[in-house]
């Protein structure tokens, strides 16, 4: 039950994590087919568990968030349950963690210590700041980590159309950036450690932080500032470089991205208003002159938007070959016959929840494609299948540990 | 001069990509180590030499964009660039491509030429909608795909709050997201294909889309709204199950986060504010009181706020302990001195452009960090090097070649 199928078969997973980025790494490495071992405290477990809307009293979001994981419980607190820990890394090829930096030291599992376990272990730390610096201690919450990673500044309005505050995101953006790049860099480690005639057998430590991970996207603002001192403002709904492209309202006041940024596609979109003279418009004749009166332009092409329905302004649209679409909700996303095709709408069978929807894998392997095998389980669902199966303790060895707290 | 150091030494990569998610996924691998050989056509190349601020006439980003990559012309409608693409081809790991599904097919380059020359070739594939299904051929604008992804949506002001738009992330981040869960699928990929007494030497396919990378982010969105009806709505600078946590606009006109949304936090915010009654208002007492009462609460901290400059309520809220941070411009991520310390700002000389910053390496690997060896290159820099370094063509050859417009 435990091995999956997928690229990552026979890859073997711990996760000391809490909250999102490192559970959703690890996530990533079980769709594609690795045995996650995931570690929480007895009790309420991760917090997660009690995150955003219920089902029957338990967190939808779980059903996804730890999906192909095997939850065990071990109280790091206690000593035994710290050498247990040390038994399951010794058959871990990866341990994923996003404590604060050096908690884990404090609870005797340091690198060394891990390392003594397991010698080639790669090693994945999580963090808000990074595991160095003068500001690694910090508190690590998301909002603040993408603001210091320099995307709060650009989810904004520009500079004096609005007294509203910059938006966040809407997603934990942050955390899933960080947890998809420490993938990345295990499987690079792993890589390099496993690899026949070129790999070196040695376990590599990763450090990842939320604030660098946001940081490293944002295109070349980083050396235009450098080199010319140009600091990059917000730009609402456009694009400082092009336009139009822009969402705008329709008559049943759902929001329709249009992007019509190129010469042949501003045409095509001002015969399809019935203002074709738009086209020959000296405010509007090139991209440049479009960007420097985009204000009027997109005041044009809103009150046209307005007077349609979304429905038919995407028909309209999609016939006239300009590149458009309604900001889908979640209820698009779930309908869209694009998502259902390829599997990234899906029905699982939650073993609490009764059938579930959750998204697909990513990234798809159609040849290889891994497998959602069961959605995210109970506290402590898995402990006994794990020590006994692993480490080959009875039964009774089992209860004994649960009576005394340490699972 | 190719060979670099960092996990990834050793492996080639064949770029046939251009815009943002091939390039941002090779950039990865090169910045790990990978010799990356980026294809482009003879002339202008790759569109993005041309985006953004220019030093020197040329484009800031493409220093960082397409460092440490050998770039290469090639025009691909020709068949003789063809026959030389499918010999370097056999001479690396994996290719990477963003054309339109289908495009490559076209060109003579279908997967099963590819596999002809290269057995165990891992193929990478981004485009907007996959490879697949009825919507495979739209057309692939980030923001479209973003909106579809079911994130545009969500990065606007609660509904009713304001006439503008939502608000595009301001970077393109579904082609980042996109890049970075291809260099992950690549690195499984080669891991199942390698590794030493685990791999099967097979090469696999992957087919990355931009609209299901942002989907997959939408955390219990997708099964909430499936288990429940509940369709999720932007709650512009805030959460929708946390108060306070929000960006509040300081005296000197700089937004400066606050997320004080636990109890204790709270209690701390209130008395730095001189209010500490209102950790006692029965509006306020608990975070679920809080979250329904959020728009009193921020206007309270807000009001509390404008009387202060930004660099004041950093320090106060720092020394009470209270997560905060101004939003950072770019100008503020470079002086950081925690990025500083991390070499996540550092200085690269650029031969065409001279000094320039560029962000750092992410995934940090402490031990083994990787380079930048070099910033991006002019057109067809390394076409000689490459063409007689890899396939052994002399130098009457490539000016051949040149001569008659295939490289």
């Amino acid at each position: 039950m435990a091995e999956g199928t997928g690229p990552l078969a026979g890859l073997r997973v711990i996760e000391l994590g809490h909250f999102v980025a490192a559970p959703f790494c690890t996530r990533l490495l079980g769709d594609l087919g690795a045995d996650v071992i995931k570690v929480e405290p007895p009790g309420a477990g991760d917090p997660v568990r009690q995150w955003g809307a219920r089902v029957k009293g338990q967190s939808a979001w779980w059903s996804v968030h730890a999906r192909n994981k095997r939850c065990i419980t071990l109280d790091l607190k206690k000593p035994r349950a710290r050498e247990i820990v040390l038994r399951l890394v010794a058959r871990c090829d990866v341990l994923v963690e996003n404590f604060r930096p050096g908690q884990l030291d404090r609870l005797g599992l340091s690198e060394e210590a891990l390392r003594a376990a397991r010698p080639d272990l790669v090693i994945a730390r999580i963090s808000g700041y990074g595991q160095d610096g003068p500001q690694r201690d910090r508190a690590a919450f998301g909002v603040i980590g993408e603001a210091v990673g320099g995307l709060r500044h650009l989810t904004n309005h520009p500079p004096g159309t609005t007294e509203l505050p910059p938006v966040r995101v809407g997603i934990s953006i942050g955390d899933s950036v960080a947890g998809i790049y420490a993938a990345f860099g295990i499987m690079a480690a792993l890589w390099k450690r496993d690899a026949a005639g070129r790999g070196d057998g040695r376990g590599r430590g990763l450090d990842v932080a939320l604030t660098e991970s946001i940081f490293s996207l944002l295109e070349g603002a980083l050396p235009e500032y450098g080199a010319l001192g140009t600091v990059r403002q917000p730009t609402g709904g456009g694009i400082a470089t092009a336009a139009p492209t822009n969402a705008y309202r329709s008559r049943d006041g759902i929001w329709v991205l249009i992007a019509a940024n190129s010469d042949p596609l501003f045409r095509k979109l001002a015969t399809l208003m019935g203002q074709p003279e738009l086209a020959e418009d000296p405010r509007f004749l090139g991209n440049q002159a479009r960007v420097a009166n985009s204000a009027a332009l997109d005041e044009a092409i809103g009150a046209w938007a307005a007077r349609l329905e979304a429905a038919e302004l995407e028909r309209l649209l999609e016939a006239a070959d300009v590149p458009a679409t309604r900001a889908y909700t979640i209820a698009d996303c779930a309908a869209d016959p694009q998502f259902r095709h390829r599997g990234m709408v899906r029905q699982v069978e939650d073993a609490a929840l009764g059938p579930m929807l959750h998204p697909g894998i990513v990234p798809l392997l159609p040849d290889d494609p891994g497998a959602v095998r069961w959605a995210g389980p109970p506290v402590g669902a898995h402990t006994g299948e794990v020590l006994a199966g692993l480490l080959g303790l009875s039964a009774a060895e089992i209860a004994a540990l649960h009576q005394e707290g340490i699972c």
